[in-house]
């Protein structure tokens, strides 16, 4: 029996020769640049049967490759013997992108053609010796139950949470506009969209988001959101509507984008967007109506603002640490007895665990991201995806457990990592634990004046490490959403060389690892929150509260490879932890706690 | 009596009005952009008195600004009055640069007028609403007594220094052309003009540089060094002539570039030149000759491949580290004594006997900058010019003296700085002398991956006086040429980000500082080697070498604040010291030096 992906791109291909179409182009990106699409774009997925992050499709006549990047060259080459896709690598040193491969291929000419809702319109701009035929929704033809464009309900945030109302964001967004000398700004993503309009969907799992785009004009403001496959809206989300139209926000449909900007170039001139998530298909539409001439195309002020936390959502994130900081020592309190007193538990049954604990929580609104339930070499995957069903691995009362979760609750959303030791613990993996943790610590610790960009602190967190030879693959921090994705920019931590500082009122995680294939993992997880420590005659400082409000186990460390300052640290985190969490704790599971919070 | 500058601009003026020119530029630099320019090029000290290493002059016929930054406001605030020169602040907020000034002024069109051999065809460029008038040499028609371009005595480097002959980069650079589609390079940057040839000379004050243009074709070497003041060649000029002459390299006039340049077009296509240092005047000539499609404007190769020091620079370097740690120790020495013992002594004394011990070592041929002489308030100035009399101030035995100096020697070029407690020292002094040492080790100490950009190592000197909520305002450190200019790239260590990694091969200063107005300096300067750690399963690593051999007094440390690794570090580096220098020194001061180095 022919494999089932093989048979796929055959059935493209049909289409292809049909339509004298040279190449298609494959893309997992929905049409906002949302880092974690909805089921209804896994089009690479659906075509090839790769599920990783990262990865894009070129089908020719005779050929059929998928680029990823070396995160997924094993998962690729688990999934693509028997469909006829090649692998093409990223990342390499010898990496040939899309845009260079095809030339080699093809004359200048030819016929590419791509999804334009699922393309970015630099992307396309790379293929500029190509004709492109812009062919919006693709695969529909060819997948038959192809998921539909998610509307879940869509609930509004009081201004008790959010901190600011939705018509002060309007005013400062005008202001902004008004200085740039814009009439409209086209916001696509979908995070800015929630934050502009202070509502929550779930039509992405793990992230509170509303598949929409936003028109803000000098005298308008309309949302594109109702989606053409739903006949009958539920009654939170008919509330929510009347709630934005009595602020003078017009609800239209999803597909009524282009009708909505033809009517705004009646009033409007000038208009804003940002390209970062703005699709070839809708750049093209604003052209038409607007000419290149009236597009500013440029970063969104909205990514900065909402970065930038205010005091409502500072309060709502220590709360939400806290909370979540209750449900994390529950959860390790339970894994310990139960692991220790020999009980059977699988890393799916800890994850479910840890889930049902954190739904105790009132406001709970559902997990940040898929829990990463790893123990001892499945922790060596830094994304690892836990087998959800009786075939995870059992925890045995020895080495590492590693556990990387985090909650969505209505006044904020956390991350946070723990490394757990379950029993006695090698001196490898003891050593591991404690350059880790002097990195998390000191890079804690650090001071540095206002405008400092996150890539100048980057290798204080690695320093302990690299003076001991190892490193982590992946970035050393995030910034976070604010009951919204887990993920959140402007400000990033990584080896990248990057302008964006890191600045008061910043939410941001400080994550770093060490991986040993085949043994063990290990990454120690906190959150801070930047704070402005005022100015002297040398500068104007700032540093990082912690946010994360659960221990970190002192079992591991090798004391006498810590300075005393991060000794110190440790211990007076701990202490604080405690005396936050006890009062909100079974009296068994509180004098467990102070066990584990004693001074190292 | 009018102010003898305000009379040389009213000289320009009437040049200006008799010309038709709005306005004229004058510029600090010379036809290379060095760094620092030799006398000739003091134009903006003869037309203003200001004699900062940055600012440039506008004159218009109303008006005549100075654009320098706030290093060198209080100078500029000093000298201009009296001159009718206003000064324009750079590297401020509400800062107005020059090519933003103009238009603020005159229309489009209007004429400036320039001496494009002493502005970048970058600068020009930015000029491009105004005709530009090109005045080589400007300034000679009212600079009675200017000094002619200089001409010192030349000799070569031997291959037992250089470690490489000139055939050999001759070589290299070709075929780096051939590989850019390139017929031939014409280099203006001096110490890579130097460095190619293995040439040095004395035209510019502690830089071992020749004035002169390098023409490298497939076929040909042509050198424009000879100049038209100078009739007479000496000696030693003639034997290097003679030297290069045989190695195939074409001897012609320092004005015959021109010429030059044609002759080359007839068997060369394309020309590739570093845009950096490249002037005006001569870009113009370039275009002319070859035409703007066969002109390709890159960074030099010879940057980075000059940075990176071979195996016989790597041991000039060692041994000039340790011939200069001689006379440092001597130098320590007998200030130490001289100071404690009652006896008078300057800032302008301990120079001069500073310099006189540097003499001593066979090999040396100057001072690698103008040694920075300064007790206690005085240190407090990073950039301090110790008066060369008898009004520099006397040092006391107390507090701190700070030492900042080099040398020039055949075999290499250092650059050292030492912080020295004349006596009792106040607990700020310890203090800040403590951060800076710490930040100085942290730095050196570190380990990084192969690729990483010294700006992502900067933090790591900084952190732990930032943690105290102290800075300094100028780069962490520098690359360092062999016997050529103390400041040299491509590599750097400063805030600003830049992707050139810090590569085994490449010597880097280190050198964070604490100053207080009005009350001390400390700076602590140690030389590093960047040196290959070899590969492992996470990555391929880097580290430094110490170069410089001169010990670190630990008397004022505070040494409860310094960690355990510091420790350790300063003391291993301390030994290290006394047993390179005590058997090179007279047995009174080895005895001294052993007591300075004890462990702390």
């Amino acid at each position: 029996m022919a494999n089932l992906y093989a048979e796929r791109i055959a059935a493209l291909r049909a289409i292809m020769a049909r339509n004298g179409w040279d190449a298609v182009i494959v893309t997992a990106t929905d049409p906002h640049s949302s880092e974690y699409p909805a089921l209804r774009w896994k089009q690479v997925e659906w075509l090839s049967g790769f599920s990783g992050e990262y990865g894009d499709i070129v089908v020719t006549m005779d050929h059929a490759g998928l680029w990823t990047d070396t995160r997924y060259f094993i998962a690729a080459n688990k999934v693509l013997p028997g469909t006829g896709i090649e692998l093409h690598k990223l990342r390499v040193p010898e990496q040939v992108t899309i845009p260079e491969w095809l030339p080699t291929v093809f004359p200048a000419g030819a016929v590419i053609a791509v999804d334009g809702l699922c393309q970015s319109a630099d992307a396309i701009a790379k293929l500029s010796s190509f004709e492109i035929v812009d062919v919006p929704d693709m695969l529909s033809q060819l997948w038959e139950d192809r998921p539909e464009i998610p509307q879940s309900p869509i609930e509004t945030l009081g201004v008790e949470f959010a901190g600011e109302s939705r018509l002060e964001r309007f005013a400062w967004l005008r202001g902004f506009l008004q200085e740039k000398g814009c009439d409209a700004m086209l916001i696509t993503d979908l995070a800015e969209i929630a934050w502009m309009l202070n509502v929550r969907g779930g039509d992405i799992a793990y992230n509170p988001l509303v598949m929409s785009y936003l028109l803000v004009s000098k005298d308008n403001v309309e949302w594109y959101v109702k989606k053409d496959s739903l006949k009958e809206l539920d009654d939170e989300t008919l509330d929510s509507f009347e709630e934005l139209e009595k602020d003078g926000v017009k609800i239209s449909g999803y597909s009524d984008l282009a009708v909505g900007l033809m009517a705004a170039q009646n009033t409007c001139e000038k208009i804003y967007v940002d390209p970062a998530t703005l699709n070839y298909t809708v750049s093209k539409k604003l052209a038409d109506i607007f000419g290149d001439d009236n597009i500013v195309m440029a970063v969104s002020p909205i990514r900065l603002r909402k970065g930038i936390k205010n005091a409502t959502e500072i309060a709502g994130f220590r709360e939400a640490y806290i909370e979540d900081g209750v449900a994390m020592t529950k959860f390790v309190y339970w894994l310990e007895k139960a692991v220790s007193g020999g009980g059977h538990v699988t890393e799916w049954d800890a994850s479910v665990k840890l889930t049902s604990l954190r739904a105790e929580i009132p406001g709970y609104k559902g997990d940040s991201f898929e829990n990463i339930s790893a123990y001892g070499q499945g922790a060596a995957l830094p994304h690892y995806v836990t087998p959800q069903d009786d075939t995870a691995p059992e925890l045995k009362p020895w080495g590492f457990y590693l556990i990387d979760s985090g909650g969505q609750y209505l006044f904020g959303t956390t991350d946070t990592t723990r490394t757990v030791p379950l029993g006695p613990c090698t001196d490898l993996e003891r050593l591991d634990y404690t350059l880790v943790l002097r990195g998390m610590i000191d890079f804690t610790m650090s001071v540095f004046p206002y405008g400092t960009a996150g890539c100048r602190l980057d290798s204080l967190a690695r320093m302990p490490m690299w003076r001991a030879q190892r490193d982590f693959g992946h970035g050393t921090g995030h910034g976070t959403g604010f009951f919204l994705g887990v993920h959140e920019g402007p400000q990033d931590l990584r080896q990248n060389l990057y302008e964006q500082a890191i600045l008061p009122g910043m939410v941001t995680t400080i994550e770093p690892g060490l991986y040993r294939e085949g043994m063990h993992g290990v990454r120690h997880e906190n959150t801070n929150l930047c704070v402005d420590l005022g100015e002297n005659e040398f500068r104007h400082w700032c540093g990082f509260e912690e946010l994360t409000c659960c221990h970190i186990d002192t079992a591991p460390i090798l004391k006498h490879l810590m300075t005393f300052e991060e000794i110190e640290w440790l211990n007076k985190f701990n202490e604080k932890v405690y005396r936050t969490l006890a009062p909100k704790l079974p009296a068994e599971i509180a004098a467990w706690l102070r066990e584990k919070t004693l001074p190292l």
